[in-house]
């Protein structure tokens, strides 16, 4: 065995600091485990037995008894271009929600798959405001659906979404639900919401290795899907349904790694209490980073009330940049977000997904305090 | 740390049995081991360092100095998408060479992105015959592209390439290669047979898990990638190249740990002597199985001369089925192949990739014997 060749890429990307990223997260130690198991045919009964208790338990996590939940080999922007090219009318329109650089993301996929977004645009920090949802709706008749980012990696804002679920299902539209940084961090009940297609990734609140999009999506979907021409087959819903349904497994061969440590996960969820207990964790470690950031006299990037649950964008202070503060913190051991998008220059970001704790967090703001201190003598 | 919970998982997937599948295959055990390495943000130095590092070891394993060299999270299914949709024009029509199951998905993933498939069928068990292919380019001059499957895993026969592709290129057509089951285990010239566009994926003869697909284009296609309309996002050719150039990454999160472990092995290769003293080892396993079959009195499906490296579909004797040989083999701890497509009743196969020894293929061998005494007696 060529222990050395393993040594030789380990020092390079074992990662040195402690993490505090936008995801790929820091992963649970049980899931990196699992992540080393021997592989065999996705067709044998032994994939299929954890294909099927995944989906199962994401059914029961994502509150969709109702809709239909698959495993997709790719990321989550996979799942924005499938729910385009399947579910809206080639040349449709799609009105798209924008707070920030994902929401940008969702109206060039729109594009690029040659339908028409509207693009209803916030300052950033700020949430969708539910009035001007409903008055650009009322506005804009022919769109077919609503495209909404759950929670904005690129500023830490989350949508209040069951609201603005309500006004988009008033209006009759299909709801797409861009989830990547929230799922396993911000409830989703998707039933409930009347949800039409809804993603994420392996890599950010479940604490699972990238490589890996999950997505659950309404009857009504599958019922378009049918009529749209041109899908393509990569994306193909239907196709992923049929294989979902009849062989326990997906068109082309799965990235079975990453599903075993989903479904890892999945019974640590159930183990610690079940899904209210874990996104309690996720809420009180994001209030405990922000209190921390605040008290260090720092302003939030999220208005009051929007603040996400899974990531916290920083303003760096007056003649800083966002990038000082992540490469004085890399320094220091703590590898924070840079800031994204448009904001890049003025903010940081604090990633609080995956594998950390109420320590990592402590210590990390203690070096954030010294940080700002040095960076702002200067 | 719930050890429980990965013990309960690892009992439901560990493979049981020694691996002869056709994928996802045995991965070696480096792989393995650098596969549970913890997570960190895939726009970080770290990862872009191993990013580089594996375009630049594919570059010289495909021989493509002149080609575009991309990592994808996908299955390899995703890059045939990407063929069609980036470099044939909407309508346009590309001639399919199909000479099993995955010649048929070729066609399959050119209707359904809008395109028109030429079916040029075989026999199952030919390669694919020269001399048919220059007629058939003779007869259709308005092919933008031909589709070429390298090695057609559900026959277990490998195309004579070199050949084909002057043919291909003689009539001035763009060359699409599934190469999903040869790259790793066969060779591929990708500069001298001045191919435009060539895929594999992680889970075959490279010996690494599944959720990556690796692809070499050539500048002619990135030239009518910007001429194509509704080209999509997720598999838009040219944004993988920018995000590849500029970032040294992709446009969404890549599978990390499936790109750490083929950049495992492709340092592996380098110390066991280099591409040609690998590709032997494909070459030398190979045979043993076939030598080992017929000794049995077993008849292969492929016509000698065009026998896979890889992979070897076998006839079960009259009156077995091909699922009761894979099932005895199951029962004695060995998983080989079940039949694919229209053959699947009459053959088995037998995958001869990734971490498997010489002594693994004999033992294989000896109960293969054993188990079609048994079958043969009833």
């Amino acid at each position: 065995m060529y222990e050395d060749i393993v040594k030789e890429v380990y020092n390079i990307v074992y990662p040195r600091r402690k993490l505090f990223t936008a995801g790929p997260v820091a992963c649970f130690p049980e899931v990196l485990e699992i992540m080393k198991v021997q592989m065999f045919s996705h067709r044998a009964e032994e994939y299929k037995i954890i294909h099927r208790d995944t989906i199962k338990r994401l059914k029961s996590f994502l509150e969709a008894e109702k809709g239909i939940v698959l495993l997709f080999p790719s990321s989550g922007s996979g799942i924005m271009e499938a729910s385009i090219r399947n579910a809206v009318s080639p040349g449709g329109k799609v009105l798209v929600t924008i707070i920030g650089a994902f929401g940008e993301r969702y109206a060039e996929v729109v594009r690029e798959n040659g339908r028409k977004a509207i693009e209803l645009s916030f300052e950033l920090g700020k949430a969708v405001d539910p009035d001007v949802l409903d008055k650009a709706l009322r506005e804009n008749p022919d769109v077919e659906a609503v495209a909404i980012t759950y929670n904005e990696t690129s500023t830490g804002v989350i949508n209040p979404l069951p609201e603005l679920a309500k006004i988009v299902k008033d209006h009759g539209k299909l709801l797409f639900v861009d989830a990547v940084s929230a799922m396993g961090g911000a409830d989703i009940k998707f039933d409930e919401w009347d949800i039409d297609v809804v993603f994420g990734s392996s890599q950010k609140a479940f604490g699972v290795p990238p490589g890996l999009a999950i997505g659950a999506f309404s009857e009504r979907v599958f019922e378009l899907a049918e009529k749209t021409p041109e899908k393509g087959w990569y994306f193909n819903l239907p196709l992923y349904r049929k294989f979902n349904e009849e062989k326990d497994g997906t068109p082309s061969t799965p990235p079975m790694p990453q599903i075993f440590g989903l479904n890892v996960v999945l019974r640590m969820i159930e183990r610690m209490g079940g899904k209210e207990k874990w996104l309690n964790m996720y809420q009180e470690r994001a209030k405990m980073v922000r209190d921390g950031v605040r008290d260090i006299g720092l302003k939030l990037l999220a208005e009051p009330g929007h603040e996400s649950p899974t990531i916290t964008a920083v303003f760096a202070p007056e003649g800083v940049k966002g990038l000082d503060v992540y490469n004085a913190m890399r320094d220091r051991g703590f590898e924070l977000a840079k800031g994204y998008g448009k904001i890049k220059e003025k903010t940081f970001r604090i990633g609080h997904m995956g594998y950390i704790t109420r320590e990592d967090i402590k210590e990390m703001l203690e070096n954030l305090r010294e940080v700002i201190k040095e960076l702002t003598k200067k």
